[in-house]
């Protein structure tokens, strides 16, 4: 038992939590009697299992070094997957990236309608943060204040939704290297790298702790991005469950159309290896953190 | 002048304090540069230069109470605001209640694009809990933390969200009085129950002064949108500055349609009259909040 678990730790690991956050996000996402019901389903059919749950990993990760209570970190991770489906939710629509598929199955405006998928992309930003701020997901309030905070600049206009912009606005131009990194840093690293710091706001840790975990996380969620755009161009769709090849098709900026395959793949890595090396530091209990860069940039899916 | 000022001191008030929250909203959606700068473009679009602001003078008149500095409340209005422009935005888009005009002017997909507008309203509804979390709203973060909670069960799918759903489901049903009620309790009543609340949790104010408060918020904001309900009914598109007689058109759930003009009017002013009961106790202090209920049911726009 412990040869098999010291030959892969991670992918035991990955699938343990992304279990306890599934079952988290059940709970904080409970079906209300009346009309309203359907809204609630549309959130959970987007929120509740797909994907990998790698930004709850990193939060229950994080959390881990600090010994916070995995009651509470899993909570986080819930808020974060919620905020990430919430984006999904919208960027499928067809006034955005007009996309069917989604973790396999019909995207949320497919399954419902679009009137129903924006709502529920917006409850669940709104739920997302009520999360984060209620008693029961730390007994600071000065940590929960903090949560929201960080978890908004990440997400807002200097973030996700602003890296959205951008990315709507670069179609069918072409952006060089450092607007893409830019870009994606905005799109997605800033979430990413949210989910590996809320480990230390939860644990309030020391601030240099906290850089290091926002390093890892920034360099983790470049490494990430690269990795998928990579997967966009050589994946099929059955290994990744979302439409492929749309990048190339709709001029989408990303890093492998500004480097070709091969040069992509060598600085996907290399970023890989130094967001490992934040947080060597920490020695053996970031091992499954530590592994966690190297899986990013191997994954098939 | 001061026989001016109390012939009619709300109209004052209410221009003082929209021109206090649009300055407050000017500085907390500042422009960046880099090509992200269209989506606060379309934030600002959509947030200033519009709308009687009637949340955020609920917001100021209710800190007011408690001595809570102006400054503070101001940014608390300022995000209630922004979730209020937030939610006008999404619900003119195409596939909610296609409206191509708003506060007198091209709604906000119609100036800008689809894309942009939801993109925006999702950064509005971010920055929102954003400024609520920030120090400067409060020096204790278990306001700031109250101030999130609350907001975000008032706009999530137990509130506004909620109740929109409901309101697209109940398109071209005939609801009973009971079902009119609930749905525009949650479609609009709970954000301005927020609203005449916030100033309690800002003052940190005992319960009791915080559920009159809370109950004052109730009932105004019933009966403040059987006005908006009537005012559809018989305003003016150049009076009220968007498209009329579209809720009987599109068999809207009003209660109009359940009573009849006459006695949805009466009802508004047993709402308004009762709003204003709720809040005697604070005395003249409060006077400002007691003709507000009496405008709400006597506005032409």
């Amino acid at each position: 038992m412990s040869e098999t678990v010291a030959a892969d730790p991670l992918a035991p690991a990955l699938s343990r939590i992304a279990a306890t956050v599934e079952s988290a996000l059940d709970t904080l996402l409970p079906l209300p009697e009346g009309p309203e019901r359907r809204l609630m389903e549309a959130m959970r059919y987007a929120a509740l299992g797909g994907g990998k749950r790698l930004r709850a990993f990193l939060v229950m990760e994080t959390a881990g070094l600090f010994a916070v209570s995995p009651t509470c970190a899993a909570r986080v991770g819930a808020a974060v997957e919620m905020l990430h489906a919430y984006s999904l939710v919208h960027d499928d629509l067809p006034a955005m990236d007009d996309d069917d598929l989604r973790r396999g199955k019909p995207s949320c405006h497919k399954a419902f309608d679009e009137a129903t998928a924006i709502l529920a992309g917006d409850a669940l930003q709104t739920r997302a943060f009520e999360v984060l701020a209620e008693p029961d997901t730390h007994s600071d309030p000065q940590a929960r204040a903090e949560l929201v905070l960080a978890l908004a600049a990440a997400s807002g206009p200097r973030g996700m939704v602003g890296g959205q912009m951008i990315d709507m606005l670069a179609e069918g131009q072409s952006l060089d290297g450092p607007a893409v990194t830019r870009l994606q840093a905005l799109k997605t690293g800033r979430l990413i790298q949210f989910s590996a710091e809320a480990g230390a706001i939860l644990g309030r840790a020391p601030a240099r702790e906290r850089h290091l975990l926002a390093a890892y996380g920034r360099d983790l969620g470049a490494a990430f991005q690269i990795a998928d755009d990579i997967l966009d161009t050589v994946g099929t769709e059955a290994e990744i469950g979302k439409t492929v090849g749309k990048d190339a098709a709709s001029g989408k900026a990303t890093m492998v159309a500004v480097l070709g395959i091969e040069r992509a793949r060598d600085h996907a890595t290399m970023l890989a290896e130094q967001a490992a090396a934040h947080i060597e530091g920490f020695g053996p209990r970031a091992a499954l953190l530590q592994a966690l860069a190297g899986f990013v940039v191997g994954r098939r899916s």
